[in-house]
């Protein structure tokens, strides 16, 4: 096997094309990954149709939410072949001085697949191997069952890459903690999780979705309370959540609000949710800018932290939860052939698909 | 002395109109201060001409950075009779849940005098004496030299109540280290402290003001470079604090922005400065929103901290610095009697006060 298939972009707006190319060899920090699964994010709509640039030039082959097998590596770390693996979406280089800091997140030489090299909507990609997190007790089978959840595989794995553990990160920073409140705006691929780890650590959980099948799902993410923001908001919204604090035996200060929708009427009420001591989880991504009173923030000695990817560090833990079936990912992923990318891309751009998609290269590519 | 003097706000936009009192009996926890100093904050301003409103209904004395001598206190706290304090602005119940959680400025029971109860434009004040902080070598002079500043008297210390802690406690809380850069918006009343905190823990320090004196000055206060940011704006003035930054050997991320102009220019300003895994601290407070690419906080990893008040647990290093001579105050004190607080008051509003007004009750008053 000396090629890999994929499909890159060309140019934002253009359709996605089919490429085959010759696999390098690797250099030392490097391996090549065997793509299981790679899910669908939004930040790949943003590159594909809303001109946001990804930092490699085009053409390049999306895809940073995966899970795969280690089947080469360079010679630093051949212990890691034959490895099942989740992609940290954002890898950092663990040597400069942020990452010895303790904030790897902002490493300026990171990589993130599909981003700053060829990512995962491809049979293999080549990535730095430091960082990549082994899934325990998997088998050389991606279709084979893992851990305690039913129908768990190596496939669903790929969503913990980026949607499970950003919001995993988002939360950890937010400091909330088992018997607090969170509000999660908008419960798609990344609320959905967020929901189910603010559950998880024992807090109440509001959920406000403008999609009336979300909220009627949103029980089973362990949402408390779901509300339509474009029915009841301001000062109606703010009231509503303070009496479910209040009935949850919440505090009705230092709640923490996690932005996943990534609009501006999100993040508008998101922001109007603010109390004292509050924290604000900025996690959506938008180019667009919206008309807010920051002085609130002062104000309500409150605070809004931005959330980009997740430290490797994390990851163990939150695979853990995972594999435990503390956080479901099977009812969230719809897994799909990676040569149907086209159709899959547009279904999440129009909104269509209730599940976040992960795209599995077909048995007649890997071959 | 059963008697106290002072002036009252009676309704927004009125002028202050003189009151005498009967001095009550004090409860267990109060105390009365004999006021040495009351410095005149842009909060006031607030109340008064801008439709802020105050939580204790009108009408009320203002004032609420307060230096005085515990004249009487309650049966609880009898040990202060007689003892130089300084009152800090936010005086926190010290019993709730989130003070013994450590997030004591955002108590709900907190008491901010000249908001809360009476303020300090008085010639005394009775407060909640608990988390008054005493001054080491305080004599019963008012007038006497304090510490190793020349010209130091308890007098100056008022402003060590708002506008000293309150750009130490944004220092502190933003985790600037020396070696970090720092750029403070507006080098008024906070932001001229905000600068000489940061500066005085060894960091690289850049101040911007449209103020022609205000930045000629900047140089005493620790500014390496200073600017005026409606010449020079976007792109160029981030380019020329990292240019900035690089000289004065301080990393490219992690900056920690200060924002004390409390104007919507100043906070667009601001928030244009974010770098990866920058700290903006929203310390200046406005009523006017203003439009923001929020996101920005998720692609950057970067923060906007609010900033109310300042814990009383950090004025007696506050205190120590300042009595050491490493916080200047003295030049940046305007003292004036108190008799002549309306003009004191336009001079502020009019933004004809290049020092911040320390409030002295007169003699006669205080007889």
């Amino acid at each position: 096997m000396t090629t890999m298939s994929g499909f890159q972009m060309t140019a934002p707006g253009e359709p996605l094309s089919p490429v085959r190319r010759e696999i390098a060899v690797l250099a030392a920090d490097d391996v090549l990954v065997r793509v299981a699964g790679c899910g669908v994010c939004h930040t790949d709509l943003g590159f594909l149709y809303d001109g946001v640039r990804t930092r490699h030039p085009l053409p390049l082959i999306l895809g940073h939410e995966i899970s795969g097998y280690v089947e080469d590596a360079g010679s630093r770390l051949r212990a890691l072949v034959g490895k099942a693996v989740v992609v940290p979406a954002v890898l950092p280089c663990g040597e400069c001085a942020v990452c010895r800091g303790g904030h790897a997140t902002i490493c300026a030489a990171q990589v993130m697949p599909g981003n700053d090299r060829d990512g995962g909507f491809a049979t293999h990609t080549i990535l730095p191997g430091r960082f990549l997190c082994p899934v325990p007790g998997a088998a050389s089978d991606p279709d084979a069952q893992l851990g305690e959840a039913p129908g768990l595989t190596l496939r669903h794995l790929a969503i913990v890459a980026d949607a499970v553990s950003t919001a995993y990160q988002a939360v950890e920073r937010s400091g909330l903690r088992g018997g607090g409140l969170a509000v999660v705006v908008g419960l798609g691929g990344v609320g959905t999780f967020a929901a189910q780890v603010a559950a998880e650590r024992g807090a109440a959980v509001v959920g406000l979705d403008v999609d009336p099948r979300r909220r009627e799902a949103a029980a089973k993410i362990g949402v408390g309370l779901a509300l339509d923001p474009r029915e009841i908001a301001g000062k109606e919204l703010r009231a509503r959540v303070a009496e479910f604090a209040r009935a949850s035996g919440a505090p009705a200060t230092g709640w923490t609000i996690l932005e996943c929708s990534g609009t501006p009427a999100g993040q508008q009420t998101a922001f109007g949710l603010l109390v004292h001591g509050a924290t604000l989880m900025v996690v959506g991504f938008t180019l667009e800018a919206v008309s807010l009173r920051l002085s609130n923030l002062m104000a309500f000695d409150a605070r809004a932290l931005g959330n980009w990817g997740c430290a490797p560090q994390l990851y163990p833990a939150i695979l853990d939860k995972v594999l435990a079936g503390r956080i479901d990912v099977v009812s969230h992923a719809a897994l799909r052939p990676l040569s149907r990318i086209a159709e899959a891309l547009e279904d999440v751009h129009a909104r269509r698909a209730d599940r976040r998609i992960v795209l599995v290269p077909d048995r007649e590519e890997m071959a």
